[in-house]
């Protein structure tokens, strides 16, 4: 049995995963990003025995834990090299910090995007193909790269930033110091932002009395909602955010033209409504149509993704 | 000993080649594009065999032929699916072509870029590294992805064409349907209307006299020789470029983190006064530098690559 961690900003999600990449077990406990990296490993150690205890395991039953993470991993030394969001993370060493309560289990590390790809390769919606491209519309906009079924990394395991590649070098700034990055435009906080300016310019669309007037109160989903109600304001940001999204997806095809392109996120959930238009879009901006194209999917995992793919890290370095 | 077409827009060139990746002996004549594709091989099988003749050889010490060609190879199938300015090249079988003179000598077929970049892979620029980008600017910009030491094309072959990756999707018309192409802003040809346009501001910039008044005589040196002797027009125009072509290789660092990034055509000619500011462009822009970072390179083998590269396919299909 293997245990994968999914360290994120908000929740540690761990779960207990069998050599079928079935969840077993698992649950989250909050994060607490700004705290110690000892500490956050502690309250994860303390699920993972919760999770044994709730199933009658025993920490011998861990054959190995995986952990994904944002910011860059080591691999080879299982440390954290940083993780942008936590202050305190700054080669942190997760193996020796998770061997504190499970002595001898080995521990594997891993950038959470690529986990999490890594996840929808083995058991998700690129699990029949040997080369996919999992990019996930959240906050950011991450990337995960699958050649020949095991994680693309580069050289020094920093790839595969795709949501940091530029659409527009004349567009808005990015966290990540460039500008008008393609996570700029396609984020579900893209989605927002593009949302509450859009409205501006249309006093009577209905968004604003989905909302009580409370910009704070837009999400992912808003302007979708309003856009199946025929809200003018809606369709436009709808069609805008897909050209966007269509425009970064492209370049990815373009680049890496894997077999499977796989997207994830809430906005998923808006299936053909998104994705008609976005398949619409691809195949008329990719490179050529004169060959096989790659096929748009919509991740099946979920959140799981990550834990799925964190706990079989070992199986990615074999 | 193996033979490396290297199907150009403008000339075929062709190289004997040995299992060090030494070129025995080469030659080139003009394509004539427009033609059929049976005499174009008929040209570069005559060539084959004048430069076997120059050398002493027979027909039956070629152990292979691989061509690289614009376009899309059908790798399997040996013919090539089709060829942006080749009229009549349109799933045309090249192994059968050059087996009515070459009977029985197997042919490969790759993407030129692709096929250039595992030359500068095998002989050149990257020899000493398994993950590489060669990134050539020319007429247009090609992309050539290593991983492992073998060619990264995707499932269909199409891969990587990051001269098509978007860069300013308010940008100028692509010959790709698409806008702000990379390609649009980086090849030789953009430095070129670059400089066109510019000089249109700066009626007193010494690049008039460098092309008497014609700017049919303006090439990708233009700028650069203006920049160095002080002309502000040209100044503008070498920072400018740099600064597109910077945007465009972080993306593809930031794609693929590739160990070294190549880069080739015409333009690398002038050296530091390109690769400097470049390195410095790149060093503010790729994802992070808490890890070790790609290397920036400058392309070894110049024309010989896509020959070295396209006789050693069969190497790469190992």
């Amino acid at each position: 049995m293997y245990v994968g961690i999914d360290l994120g900003g908000t929740n540690i999600a761990v779960g207990l995963v069998d050599a079928e990449y079935r969840i077993l077990a698992k649950g989250s406990v909050p994060t607490g990003r700004k705290r110690e990296f000892s500490e956050i490993m502690q309250d994860a150690a303390g699920l993972i025995q919760r999770l044994l205890d709730e199933t009658g395991r025993k920490v011998a039953d861990i054959e190995v834990i995986g952990m994904g993470s944002p910011g860059v991993p080591d691999v080879e030394k299982k440390e954290i090299v940083y993780a942008n969001t936590f202050p305190n993370i700054h080669h942190v060493d997760a193996q020796s910090e998770l061997q504190k309560y499970f002595p001898g289990v080995p521990v594997y590390v891993e950038n959470d995007a690529n986990a999490a790809a890594y996840g929808e390769s083995l058991a998700g919606a690129a699990s029949d193909v040997d080369n996919a491209v999992v990019v996930t519309l959240g906050t950011g906009v991450g990337g995960g790269v699958i050649i020949n079924k095991k994680i693309y990394a580069g050289f020094n395991h920093c790839a595969s930033e795709l949501g940091h590649t530029v659409l527009n070098f004349n567009g808005p700034h990015c966290g990540c110091g460039r500008n008008g990055c393609f996570e700029v435009y396609a984020s579900a906080t893209a989605l927002i932002k593009q949302t509450a300016e859009m409205i501006e310019k249309y006093p009577n669309s209905c968004i604003h009395q989905m909302i009580d007037g409370d910009p704070s109160k837009i999400n992912g989903k808003t302007a979708f909602d309003a856009a199946r109600q025929g809200d003018e304001a809606g369709k436009k940001i709808v069609e805008n955010y897909i050209t966007y999204l269509g425009m970064g997806l492209a370049n990815v095809v373009n680049a890496f033209q894997p077999e499977v392109l796989v997207i994830g996120g809430g906005i998923c959930k808006e299936g053909d409504y998104l994705l008609n238009p976005l398949r619409d879009y691809l195949i008329h901006h990719i490179y050529t149509t004169e060959v096989p194209v790659t096929q748009l999917r919509v991740a099946k995992l979920g959140n799981d993704a990550g834990i799925i793919g964190a706990a079989m890290l070992w199986k990615n370095q074999q």
